[in-house]
């Protein structure tokens, strides 16, 4: 248990080392959010102080503001987007705790958890509103334009992936949709902010996009691998709810893949009616196949593909720590 | 049943009569909202155009418009913003379904109750997320502000309310600050959109966005009216929800006021644990009292100092309109 700890511990500590650079601005981003999500309601700012903390990573806030570094300058526009999106990606975890009814996250309890289901619902709620109401005190619609149009291609991926939900033989081209919409468009989203708001041309602009899409793609099929490797105590969350909810993610379907009509059936049928001595027998099967290694070098092909979007950058710290952070995410384990 | 269904029929009728002078901009509203809601993916578009029959009498869209009337002309900018607000709107109530665990609204299958509470939350997460990108599709952030902030302050007083919920000693100060935020803010922006988008000065913007926050006390007190009176064939939501729930409305409190410390404890006991012939006692107790018609009274009295913020606006069919509406809030049944 110590050790697991210590793994997310280190991951942490190599987080926030990568992100010296951007920290002042990174801290400034936390009072924000911490400003603006008191309440003068005891009840209301309890949850809000609560879902402040369950954030964690800061990684969207980072990408934003590394992004502004490497095109330009931080200014206090940054400040309130980075804020922006971090509620953002705060309300769809409380949403997903509700979706997923997990009990744990980055070893808080979640809000469904300690209050209740509707708690959580009307607490996600509110951070959205909340960050769509700050996008709007900027000077033009640029940003809420951004927001909104990412945030609703996240929800549109959430609701293709609960339409997928326990298709064993859904494709690899819609999991890399869902993935794309429910994660990927938000980080790019976060590079495009930041570059536009420093001032950044189209071109420039278009390439960093890029680049926190293919880093966003690359996020989530490590965040899916350790959903199936990963062990409670290391990843601070509920262990292998995809599997227990049916969800197919990538190494699962590059295993698929490779077997013959009957093998897939036999597969499918481990899927279908796992129970704890099944998941195993999967998980097994999913090492030795070479799935989880494919999986995980297709994630690094992501980030390699993110790095190239950078070549257009002149050399600054900044664009160095997001190359940095295209390989830490893969290379990550917790 | 033919008898209640057709007292709904009457109030659908008579709001469509009462809305005649913008039936024209109303099934513009509407066209943009089912074109707005199409989506590639069936799953999602069948949703979506689910929710679009969810709305129901347009109250919110009618309020904006009827306002620009009032002041000046129905531009564009208002249709779109008519479709925002009817968004935010069947959002909210995609989510209170989830909450009220309800299985009919409106003689519709709930998204809950047709899919399940996952598929509903998503839902209303894509329809708020969509309303706040239409909302920035307009030239300035004024709409985008009045929309966050509005729909921040309905998440708030929800939230509000869930805390208050089963304190059988909630103010009656308490009750209508949180129906203000939960009901009537919402009301109040669309007033205020319709009035600033038609070129009103402050003090018409002013006074209508007051007339939209007074007519919302007014929906909200005799919504919590019919759910305590009605039946479900008659406003074709389950029964009884704020009593099942232990949510305390105006009547109750009013009944409580009224009584002496035992007889209050008395009703407390009844409130506290209900059941089939516990809610009937408590439902003739709050007839006898009085209470039931002092809260219709109450309610009556918003509806008239509602339509005294009206008296700076010159003569027009959309003021009369106003007017009527106000009225018919209080005098609806269903």
């Amino acid at each position: 248990m110590s050790q697991v700890r210590s793994s997310k511990a280190d991951a942490r500590i190599a987080l926030s080392r990568l992100f010296a650079p951007i920290a002042d601005d990174l801290a400034a981003v936390d009072r924000r959010l911490q400003q603006e999500l008191h309440n003068d309601d005891p009840f209301i700012d309890e949850l809000a102080q609560h879902s402040f903390r369950i954030g964690g990573k800061r990684l969207r806030p980072a990408l934003l503001l590394l992004s502004a570094q490497a095109v330009g300058r931080i200014t206090p526009e940054h400040h309130t987007l980075a804020a922006v999106v971090e509620m953002v990606h705060t309300a769809t975890l409380v949403h997903d705790d509700v979706l997923d009814e997990a009990d744990v996250r980055r070893h808080l309890d979640t809000v469904n958890a300690r209050w209740n289901n509707q708690t959580s619902v009307l607490l996600g709620d509110y951070l959205f509103t909340h960050a769509f109401y700050l996008a709007s005190t900027l000077d033009t619609t640029f940003g809420c334009r951004a927001i909104g149009e990412a945030t609703n291609t996240v929800c549109e991926g959430e609701l293709r992936q609960t339409a997928g939900s326990g298709n064993f033989w859904l494709s690899l081209d819609e999991y890399l949709r869902i993935i794309e919409a429910k994660t990927a468009e938000l980080c790019a989203c976060c590079c495009r902010l930041g570059a536009y708001y420093a001032g950044g041309d189209a071109m420039i602009t278009d390439r960093l996009t890029a680049f926190g899409r293919k880093l966003g793609m690359a996020f989530q099929i490590v965040d899916d691998l350790l959903d199936l490797e990963g062990e409670e105590q290391t990843t601070g969350k509920s262990l292998g709810t995809d599997l227990a909810q049916h969800k197919m993610t990538l190494p699962l379907i590059l295993l698929r893949e490779q077997l013959s009509a009957s093998e897939a059936s036999r597969l499918q049928g481990l899927y279908d009616e796992q129970d704890a001595g099944h998941s195993g027998l999967l998980l097994q099967w999913l090492d030795e196949s070479g799935a989880l290694a494919q999986a995980r070098q297709t994630a690094a092909e992501y980030a390699q593909h993110a790095i190239e979007e950078l070549s257009g950058l002149r050399d600054s710290d900044a664009k160095r720590v997001l190359a940095q952070l295209a390989r830490f995410v893969v290379a990550r384990n917790a």
